[in-house]
């Protein structure tokens, strides 16, 4: 296949990075980008990185024969139109994670991609962590026996915006969502019952959205093993990331990354930096993996490595999660749509 | 007070290590030791150590009014009577952990501590580790700010006997009850509602028995703030005991003992030493600690550092687990005894 | 300024790597390149680029007044005529470290950068690494007081072949320069005497060329502090890059850098992976950084950050440890040129 | 031979550190101490532990047949005859390092062991250290090859006294001798060339006593392996013990040892607790194995396991340290008393 033609839907944020990630390898090229704000700001940064097509609607470029393949980086309530706009015109699809926040939705979504017999990798970052990864690869090998107990520790440095969290889906759609792919990925396992228990510690605006932001859930998986997450929406000393898989033959588990490795003693004790701060920090490389295997497995017609049902088999532990919570009761995880 | 004169019921494995701790302090004297599979050999090893008064029945030295204590180190179902026995007699007592399996009983053993004066500390030896104590320390300070998530992980290095299983009260109540004293411990909180999974990996005989030799437990505090424990009968790597407490103002996390901190590089990668093995080598000092504590409390006419509500409250929370796993659902934690 | 134009003198390894890294920059833009091995290849290669002139002899474009700076990445013994031939021309420089082999030639090559007013940066890119500038920043700092010892261990993983050897002007010129550079840039004093010992212990090949593999050395501060550098040529586990000051207030040290945090825990011990493999993993935003620094001084009209003074003062330090092998015995650093 | 009846000479910290540590021993007993000090405070103490001869003069029980070995914990000067008189009435010697500040008078006390055919340990404690002991397992075993570099690192909280100071025999033979015995404990190699550097940089003390108080000394092994020592007088942080050996297979390192191991993560960075803070606290375990040592060795009719070669070798050490520094130049060792 050669270099694959990209377009972006959505400039914000993470479609920059997507754009910049993917102008840095040797196979991809950027050929146009829509955004509803495109404004001549951004048509001259497009201009400066060698994109001519800059368009408030991305079907103005859809149907362009050139472009093989298109990056989802808009809000979550339009992933699942331009998936089927996209699957449509016969692209292969990167979207951001959540497909969506109702997996009915997210079921049509897959629908369509299947119809087309295009492929859909969802944004799942983190699989593409240095870190994470290891704990794959030793988990893979076997060398820790059967996974047990999989413990997963996520925070974030400092909440969202009250518009954000009231657009967010809630903290086990928005947040805890990385967690449960991690969950499967790390595991190799599906969830069967998933509990969760929730507190408003961090900001009363949590809960006058309907939401908490400090949350538990316990998961059992169908071999016996039982996950755990704890989220919690903000860690002063910053972002928290850790994961770890205790089986039958040991366990493996990761620390954070920090910016340098230098422990400082003084008479007050021993010291060093606060982990990375946030996640462009931490995943900065993961962002650029998760294209650049993306890109890849185009180019050599193999599957991409985080497909549609990756984002549905999430979005279901994120519904099973928030209705427990509703509840106060474990609950059963839908175990495919074909149960919806 | 000065020197408190002890006996000690029971002669097993911890019973002689408390002897010997005690034998180390300053100002305690051990002078009656009974068990009932006294024999020669005890009573030689007593003599070694100057102790005089070797016993089947510790009601044969329980009214010695020279004896100012005792430390009941016999099996847990031996616990209460001894106690009610002590207590009648006014020695202020030291009994291992749990008090006993049914928490009406352990109930009748504190009213009768309470009826008779004398003071009760149970041997929840953890408190007395090193690590844990800076946990508190500086929870306490206030340094972290208000606890929001507890995590407790404690794994055996191997699984006991079938017999020992049989008579263990179950997961909940002879392994697990240690952190449901830990997180009280260091979050200063008490449990309102207790969730259970459980699930039979590491060998079947565990099942054979009706107990599970995995365990995850979600607390629920009353502040909002949320436990969680991670159990397991058998980590190959040995003893792992660690502990993090999460707080609005930062975390404290504590890691396990090594026998020594080599790193040893070769082409294989960086190689340490395991932990240390279990809980003779983890707690050796603990267990010198928590009996020096209790001595020194009674010298100078201070309270005891872990009294009978502790060991209640410990009971009432692996009751309430137990029944979560048999119910598959969270359970409230009784408040007291009173509630009984 | 802008945009600072740039020509490359030299397109191996490290030259190749200088301009993939100021193509990442906003403000640079590599416009030629010589090579006296220029083939189609490169010429493919640069095209790629977007780099028009390739030409085998930088003199074919060095007097373009659109070229404002220059990056010597040629053998070092063709580094002093291109100084000239630069600085001649008016261009900032960027040369790799050594400067020359023999100071009287690096002598010559600074009074003709000073006569001609440009700039020139030498290469010793480990300032620029995240963990010694974290050092650099806290000795600055003064938090650890006046450094009393510097300890630097530099250690490749594996040695490079023989021509390379016999080219390289031995140990202490070759390799650890970078390490007599790090201990003026970490305690921010030049050395008065150097002391050094040295063993081949790892090939014959490097007593067969006059080397050695295996070297120590102590520097005598004018403070009275005292640095201690060891190096070896092959340290199986990885390239190992670690410094330490220590200073009357406290010290500080940095460890090295790993692929990942992951640590495996079974039967045999706990593991982690090695240690970054060698420069190139190691250094390689250090690199990128120390070009970024180069074009936004120029573009700023700041001073550069390492100068011809420093590439001076490390080649002097060189040299000393080389006559005290030879001498057995401590040796005076020459403390200027003027001093020759 | 079953239990070794002891006496000890010189009841000041150190020898009540050995009568505890031998106490606690099956097969040791104490059964006399000399001090010349000795008084009413001292006689109770011993009577508090069973101790009946408490004497000014070790001569007035040195001739107790019952006694089988001594210690010598008196000051430096009186350790020679010490010596002597305990050879004479054909005790085993245990004695505190150095054996003397001067190398003919250690001679001498080898001398009169050797003619009395009684075993002399040395007190280089930190042979027993569980960190050096298992550095020394490691490079014993063979897994990281040939020693090329051994890095020792020795560092006190805080300097001592002026009358310490003047009487202590300097740096290298009061503080660095452990060290010297150290590189030799863990190479297994004799050093052959000793080249010291030195500063006053601590207190100005130490220069009106002739002595520095930072201290670098860069050892020749016959192997060609070299050693590097670093001494401070004050390390505000706490005592600094660490201890590295490279080889031709890997290297092996260890860390000081810490109170705890918690991790408080705050807004300010992630800090410990400072390493055990001096002697005391982190060779509490390694007095009491090498006096456990001492006696089993005995019991049992095997060597001691640091002999007088060893403390013979570390004061030869020394002592060219001493005259390297005086000299400005590296200094050999002389290899044996033989060479005297």
């Amino acid at each position: 296949m050669g270099t694959i033609k990209v377009g972006i839907i959505g400039a914000g944020r993470i479609g920059k990075i997507h754009i910049e990630n993917l102008q840095r390898q040797g196979n991809a090229e950027v050929v146009a980008v829509s955004d509803p704000f495109a404004d001549e700001a951004l048509r001259q940064w497009a201009a400066e990185r060698g994109i001519r097509t800059v368009t408030k609607d991305a079907a103005e470029w859809m149907d362009d024969p050139a472009i093989q393949a298109v990056f989802i980086c808009s809000p979550t309530d339009t992933h699942v139109p331009f998936i089927k706009l996209a699957a449509a015109a016969g692209k292969h699809i990167f979207c951001e994670k959540p497909i969506s926040m109702e997996v009915s939705q997210t079921a049509e979504a897959l629908e369509a991609v299947k119809a087309a017999g295009v492929q859909l990798q969802v944004g799942f970052n983190r699989r593409f962590d240095h870190n994470f990864k290891r704990i794959k690869e030793i988990v893979s090998s076997g060398e820790i026996g059967q996974p047990h107990i999989v413990k997963i520790t996520s925070r974030d440095p400092s909440p969202p915006g009250e518009s954000y969290i009231r657009s967010s889906g809630g903290i086990f759609m928005d947040m805890m969502i990385h967690d449960f792919d991690m969950a499967r990925y790390v595991s190799g396992e599906e969830a069967v019952t998933i509990s969760a228990v929730g507190s408003v510690l961090v900001d009363p605006v949590f809960e006058q959205c309907g939401d908490v932001d400090t949350a538990v859930v316990t998961i059992q998986f169908a071999s016996g093993a039982i996950g755990i997450i704890d989220n919690s929406r903000k860690a002063v000393y910053g972002y928290d990331q850790r994961v770890e898989v205790f089986g039958s033959g040991g366990a493996v588990g990761v620390n954070n990354d920090y910016p340098n490795t230098a422990e400082i003693h003084t008479e007050d004790g021993v010291r060093r930096d606060n982990p990375l701060h946030f996640f462009l920090e931490r995943y900065n490389e993961a962002y650029a993996d998760e294209a650049r295997q993306f890109i890849a497995c185009l180019a050599e017609g193999r599957q991409v490595p985080v497909n549609g049902e990756d984002g549905m088999q999430a979005e279901l532990m994120a519904c099973a999660a928030a209705e427990s919570l509703r509840l106060g009761r474990p609950v059963p995880v839908k175990l495919s749509i074909a149960a919806e």
